[in-house]
């Protein structure tokens, strides 16, 4: 049985993770790799993911030419949050007719920001018998995918709440920078309002993911963005944090109907949240019939299941009908420690 | 757009349930009823659902002519827990062109049973042009949809440990006597011997599915049954506990490659649990790369559960392609709040 084989478009820190975790895999090979980074262009993908060998697939800046001249059967990307910006990259791998993957926030559910860009993948996939998903540990998993399996059982569902508790500390400057971390309450507000400070991408994917599968009408989404202001003193190698200054930024996201949220969906994320007595963890909660009440504590850590997410989903993306998918029309996800081909041959054959 | 056509087979507590929560759904209508009981046979559903009026849907004692006769979608099968004697009503529904959802507990993952019966069901299936689904609360949620979905965010997976801690005390003489609640260690031990204590069924349907969809290689399962014996007294209308009796029993699977216990799967089922400081949960526990805990808390109910899963999983199963299916196959399952015909839709649209 052929190897399943995955062009690398993006080497940061979850494309490079992508492609470590894959040489760890059977029946998967990675057939190209590309960035744009002048530093890694030209180099062998060995040297650049530091595993200690030569992997004999030189990095190229050439992603037109390399998409169109490398035989493979998915893409990997890693470069983007959004739909805009990653819509050229993922029309030119469907129209050379491979199946594409992306972290894109955005594309975890990008029928809300962006209808017809959405439609016109839709329709260039279907034209050309591959598969799009975009996917990721939040949105794509925790805040969503876990949501919407953990309602089946339950026989009316009145409201969800679900909130993801992290920990920044391991980040570096950019993270603290977009994050808010270390400001003033003034310089906080600021930064939201001039968008340096984003807070959380993905509660426009994963509330109307969540309202589509279960059928829950929304009249709208609503988000607001607090800082999350220190009572103590915090740091890390990047940023000190005094009391009264801003450790984080708390990102709620509304899913309302009739004036009431039905959907709330909280992603706090900041620096050191034990240091105020608050663990992380996923947790949600589902009011209806029955209640339920599910945590995983410590949270699903965020690179690592990112990476896993995206590269799990690769046999089932393979296998589907040709289309954008999301999350919710594909089968279970789960680990592979097995070979990746029987997997596509497995789900090939079953074909929902 | 048409309703989806369902007819009950086997009005049992389950039965009874899954009827009553299709009536309060949209999208969908009950066309037929049947159940062997003779205190039912010939009376209105609505009748005997006790749900305050006539629903013009008699209760029918002859399976083969009813299912000859009813156009319907799907059939809903509760009325036994195993393959064996579930098979020639399975049999009968597909060949009269109906999809099934059965909630037999050997259904789950029928292949490790029973692996011609399961071939042939699959064959029959797709001749006929429809499919087969064994689901519930457990097997076929908690103790693999769960954990199988879980892992999706593990780059590795190097052994799973679960455990279902429920109580028993909301139930009635049959399963406290199936449970050998209220026994002396003796006569437990002779229960088990003979059979007459059962323990939980779905140890060889739950972990075969996650070995299966995680690519994990077994050489057994091993399963031991342990009586709970109480230090404390607990008693339900049912059943009185003094310490040194019987309180339950503990029932474990283990999934075992090379010797070791790869996924071990632990269900002690008891009454009062609390008694001796046990909560009651279910509870997961991947040990890889991330290591990832979960857990539910209370445990998911039983009942409600698997009327739940079974009406939930009507849209993917009447749009899934032909052929002998398990939760591992289909899209996330969810709760359904909308119009059940226009789920269908959306999943035939999208068809995997």
């Amino acid at each position: 049985m052929e190897n399943v084989k995955v062009i690398l478009c993006g080497l940061g820190a979850m494309g490079s993770g992508m492609a470590k975790m894959l040489l760890d895999k059977k029946g998967v090979e990675i057939v190209g790799a590309i960035d744009s980074y002048e530093g890694k262009i030209g180099k062998d993908l060995g040297e650049v993911l530091n595993v200690g060998k030569e992997l004999n697939i030189k990095v190229s800046g050439d992603f037109k030419n390399t998409i169109k001249d490398t035989k493979a059967d998915l893409v990997l990307l890693a470069i983007d949050s959004f739909v805009k910006n990653v819509f050229p990259y993922i029309k030119h791998i469907v129209e050379n007719k491979m199946n594409c993957i992306t972290i894109a926030e955005e594309m975890a559910y990008p029928y809300t920001i962006n209808k017809e860009l959405s439609e016109e993948m839709d329709r260039l996939a279907k034209a050309n018998g591959v598969t799009i998903l975009g996917t990721g540990v939040n949105p794509g998993f925790v805040l969503d995918t876990m949501i919407i399996t953990l309602s089946a059982a339950c026989r009316k569902v009145h409201s969800i709440y679900a909130s993801r508790v992290n920990d920044l500390s391991p980040f570096g400057a950019t993270v603290m920078r977009t994050q808010g971390v270390g400001t003033t309450v003034e310089e906080f507000e600021s930064g939201i309002k001039d968008g340096s400070i984003v807070g959380h991408v993905g509660f426009q994917q994963s509330i109307p993911m969540i309202a589509k599968a279960l059928g829950i009408e929304l009249d709208e989404i609503v988000e607001t963005r607090e800082p999350i202001i220190s009572n103590t003193h915090r740091e890390t190698p990047y940023v000190t944090v005094e009391p009264g200054m801003v450790a984080g930024c708390a990102h709620i996201g509304y899913g309302m109907k009739d004036g009431k949220a039905v959907i709330t969906l909280e992603h706090p994320q900041q620096i050191h949240p034990e240091s105020e007595g608050v663990d992380t963890g996923d947790y949600i909660d589902i009011k209806g019939d029955p209640d339920l009440h599910l945590s995983i504590k410590p949270e699903t850590p965020g690179g690592i299941g990112t990476i896993a997410l995206a590269v799990n989903m690769i046999p089932q993306v393979v296998a589907s009908r040709a289309g954008l998918k999301t999350m919710m029309d594909l089968p279970l996800p789960h680990a592979i420690e097995n070979c990746f081909a029987n997997q596509v041959a497995y789900y090939k054959e079953g074909e929902f």
